[in-house]
């Protein structure tokens, strides 16, 4: 099939079943919220952020757009978006290059409004061309990598325009970190491997959202899980949920399967891969390729090549072998196709209100960094229970009034 | 056996359980930091809570003591503790006058700080002796409708002294209201009836964290779960943890077991009872015996007698039986033991905690409603990892410095 | 409360809910199938035997009954039971002698047809009272400890009569050896010790029907699992649903509580005694007090002591407590009420129906041990279903057809 | 990458998680138990598959091979195996036609022993080549469907060579069925969709072994589930583990995902399509195209095209779309890779202990329908255990004889 068309299909299925966002769009099809509004997208470039790009081009905005990772871009969504009349810079490569050189392309379009995922387009935009910072309203950062760069610029008082962390938004974390990554993770490593994951034993780094959704599904697959944590707090909840806690370095030898989901660095390394088990599969589901550490690898690995798609074999000093899945970027979009659809509707229907937010607010909007207001929260869960059929309580009066008594 | 002695066997089994309250009490011993306090409690008197009292009293505190709901009272308890040299005031009963006059016989003691559980002690120091709020440094809040409580007084302008609310703290919330309710909820359901859980419909109205657990541990125990909310975002993540959600007045004719943890008034009523299967059975894991109406109950039933101990049979109209557990009352307190010893261990280091940073702090603390500081919530995980033999990583300086980057 | 109405109580609380029971009662009830029948039980003697007891007597056969266990007969439903017209011989105790004594008296009724718990009652006669052999059509088996003894005997050639297995039928083994021990043994546990199960290493020694049913139930009240086996198949199906599996000796140091259900003896003792951890749980849910070797304990332990009812501490050489529950009896009928009402409710009409096959068809009944016949167990599923409302596909005459072509 | 090329990386990936197998071909190395027996497969054909043919092969057997379904034949597979030596036919296509002269073309080496997955290579020979049944010692029959026909034929007495049920062995049933299809089922239905299993309802028809895994996956990835059946213990089994049970008449309307594993033909008909949401997913698990009704999907269609990958959208009449998946064949291996590798690994490791058994025993077996002789699988067990290092308890001599007495 053409790639323009194989991408069109894709962006079809995704559309069908983004119906939080199809109903927003319906919403505001007449107001034309983003007339003459540059909207600049980074997010990992796949047919959901690619109807996230058309819904907001529908809705009136200039769209330019490109993915957030080199590894994690559909190229036949990029052709297919072409084609809808967005202004697309963006390819999957090895080549960092590329990368950045496209993230500079959209910043030629002087946006209004950025939708980061990572923080890179932001990022770049304030370093690299402080003159186009007047132009711009503000942020709407996807990621909990993206979140805590723009909250240490924050801290730092370098953040020049307000940044919504869709991220620490209840209608994000809850779902898109703790379900989307956890099913999307198990996705990317099951198809990779066409190994069992019942029976093995899953080491865990980091019980974030993200690690919680990726721990309790390696449980609802049948694995015995083990836990990393550097925090006393999530470590306890993570034993109280029958997980084993213990550190890298004991765990490195009992995991069939390791992910890592902790946004930091040099979370696993040549010390722990020299402890692993033959046959120990590596896999990173944090933002960054930083967190198992495969330049480690790289230099102690007597050989390495590719044994399935998006597997790679390093055969050890000691004869084992370890297999890195995605070459340790994110499994779940390199090795699959990212979040479900229906998670992301979620999370892009937060950013499609945090930029209208911005668009309407933006002139006396403090420079903060901050979750969408509370309301925008309840909205798009009541649209969303809405569309799924679901109708809940509603407190009586009676209650509101007791709920609001201190007798 | 006599009462002293089976009140002191039970207080014996939570001091060799309580593990992280023990610590402290080793670590503070020397240094006696409550010599002299007049520290009141009201918090359901049963062997943990009178431990607590204990530690305090071994630690220098003048500890007056009393229950925080009337049925949750163990009266062999309360026998042991006087022989501790304790001042205790309590009774299990269903006369709310005897209940409230323990309430004010404890306040006699002129209280510096009070360890509350539901507001009803300091609440009433408050409206009817105000001239003891002189005395009074602070207060520590133990669960959720005690700090709606406070809240709401703050909100109002009318809190005299800083409240520490426990409840809201990492180290509470995550694991007494989650866990601890979860276990001992269904300890006190199945002990009661020696139902199967297995094979049934349970509703959970309310999903906060306590309703999580109520929800967590039925699907752990073999049963179908409904869940009834108000709020859309807490209805969308029960259904993403797989359960149904709908309103009452839907659930009321599936469930086999109904529990409710809202902290409101009024969830079950009259047209829910007239709508449920014959022989469902009710019960109630929030503070106050007000969630499962039932005044309704007593108002409707042609008959109502006790068929097994805990468990009160009413005959509707309709001619269908349902069951009330421990009349609407806590069911884990009324009708089982509460929560697991080692949940309240965290939980009432807490108190420990708080107290003490009361005790520290109070000439200085602005009039407010927060949680532990931070570092206290870490400090008792950190005790907690340790008296379990648990170690956990720690970060690097490189990846502390890297979460700082925004680079 | 008077024992006779404490009894009288906790029948008809039972009789509300075995619904199945109740149906076959209504079916059978003017064709009074045991008219002249002398059928004598030994099973567990609590509400839900008793009730079987009942329901037999107006059935129209003559019933004498004892419990298949010392301790775990209720005395308030002994003397209740008197009052129904049975013939009763019970007692909880700990004198061996008085169990066996009532073993006795109840062969004094020349039975006709055994229902047996364990396989004293129906082994007892053929040992000490041959002649009784004559009158003797068939016996009914409940338990796996009491099938073992029964096959044993049919191997070597010294079985007089046909046993129904009842315990080996569908309806039986699937649901109470699974759900009914499952729930049971935790609900006796954790009423016992008041301690979490969740962030808690529990040991099941055993993963048959019953092992599976424990482990489930602890993994779902939050546990981390380990599981010690001897068969091959049986430890991979552990592996695979999630649980260690590793040798007792190993799993010694690691448990905080421990449970045994193999049918087997020995299989706790004094070398893994010594290993454990100071605090650690031990209880049985097999048939017989010989899986944790208490003679063990009892001769290294320093010094012993109740803590709780039905908890007995023993300090060790070393230093550390362990903690004994229900004398190392079935811990779900000693110190909880045992199986939940509606499992019983499947098995104990699974006796009534072999029972009822035994009566009709004893004269050309081969001498053997079989389950019942698949009807029955068809039929008291079709039951249950029809009792909880529950209607299932039928199979077309097509897909008969189909099922059974082979082209 | 060339096709034979990805085919033979496939092959070794296999390989190196198949250790139960390769630990077989080690131990009969030597020995060349298979030497000029002529061994004709008719298996899924992909890498595990594949694998089987290549250690037979290495152990001396003349292989020949095809697939046993048009769809799940993967042909980079093929091109390889074909430079292993072995005796190949096969190829993925719509063309019922090229199956089935692929099934002939094997028949060709005159095979002493058929390893089979469905009936077909084994009753086409017994049909169209009559004079080929006294080359014939015996057939190893991997699934329920092909046990279901050969149990037939051997009812109908005409079975003319004993056939070992692979399929009703424990190490298979108990582990392929159950987790293999549980996680493949899923593998393809989430890979095909891109759609989250977590907030939606899946009905799962059939609740034997592999309905079970499937059910169990469903849950452990946050659905809510419906079962269907028609066997009402098989009904009480979902039900005691949590879920709903009602008729595929009710359950159409709730459905997100439907999969059917019954074995048995329309299971999901026309009078169920129209009944459900819109967006509902279908797809098949069992082993033939018959349970979801294909041909009423064609026939009320108004429109049909291929939305995804594997992902036929079909309009109704009511303006409403269904999915199908892998045009209702076996999703797992239709749209995914079939089960995992460790999985396959125990089923044919049975498959090749089988097939050692006939070339040994042929001469004196009789002709039955049986799974492998016990030790065998116990056999296979302990050598998993070992391949995992696991060690597990062994019965005393005591323990031995206790279990032996009756007394």
């Amino acid at each position: 099939m053409a790639k323009v068309e194989s991408g069109r299909r894709k962006i079809e299925w995704v559309k069908n079943h983004m119906n939080v966002l199809n109903y927003l769009k319906e919403l505001y099809k007449d107001e034309q919220p983003f007339k003459d509004v540059n909207v600049a997208i980074s997010i990992h470039l796949e047919a959901k952020t690619a109807y996230l790009g058309i819904v907001l081009h529908e809705l009136g905005a200039n769209v330019s757009i490109t993915g957030s990772n080199p590894l994690s871009t559909q190229d036949d969504v990029v052709e297919a978006l072409k084609e809808y009349g967005l202004n697309v810079h963006a390819q999957r490569t090895l080549d960092q290059d590329i990368y950045w050189k496209n993230i500079e392309k959209i910043l030629e379009s002087n946006p209004n409004i950025i939708l980061d995922d990572g923080a890179d387009l932001g990022i770049t935009l304030m370093n690299k061309y402080p003159e186009k910072v007047k132009n711009l309203w503000g942020i709407c950062e996807e990621t909990t990598t993206g979140v805590k760069r723009y909250k240490s610029l924050y801290r730092q008082n370098k953040l020049p325009v307000p940044v919504i962390l869709i991220n620490d938004s209840y209608m994000k974390y809850l779902f898109d970190n703790r379900y989307g990554t956890g099913q999307s993770t198990w996705d990317g490593i099951i198809r990779s491997t066409n190994l069992s994951v019942a029976g093995k034993t899953v080491v865990v780094a980091g019980y974030g959202w993200c690690g919680k959704g990726v721990a309790m599904r390696a449980k609802g697959l049948g694995a015995n899980v083990i836990v990393t944590e550097v925090d006393p707090i999530k470590a306890i909840e993570a034993i109280m949920d029958g997980f084993s806690v213990m550190k890298m370095n004991d765990a490195a030898r009992y995991g069939d399967f390791f992910v890592t989901v902790t946004g930091d660095i040099n979370v696993i390394t040549k010390e722990h891969f020299l402890k692993m088990k033959d046959g120990a599969v590596l896999s990173n589901a944090g933002h960054f390729d930083v967190e198992v550490k495969v330049k480690d690898l790289e230099e102690i690995a007597l050989s390495k090549r590719e044994v399935r798609e998006g597997v790679e074999e390093y055969i050890l000093p000691n004869g084992k072998k370890v297999y890195l899945l995605g070459k340790g970027r994110l499994v779940n979009l390199v090795n699959a196709d990212g979040h479900p659809v229906e998670i992301m509707d979620l999370s892009f229907s937060l950013q499609l209100e945090g930029a209208k937010y911005i668009k309407e607010n933006h002139e006396h909007m403090k420079i903060n960094v901050e979750p969408v207001p509370y309301e925008i929260d309840q909205k798009i869960a009541r649209i969303k229970l809405d569309t799924i059929g679901v109708t809940i309580d509603e407190l009586t009066q009676e209650q509101k009034d007791y709920l609001n008594d201190w007798k």
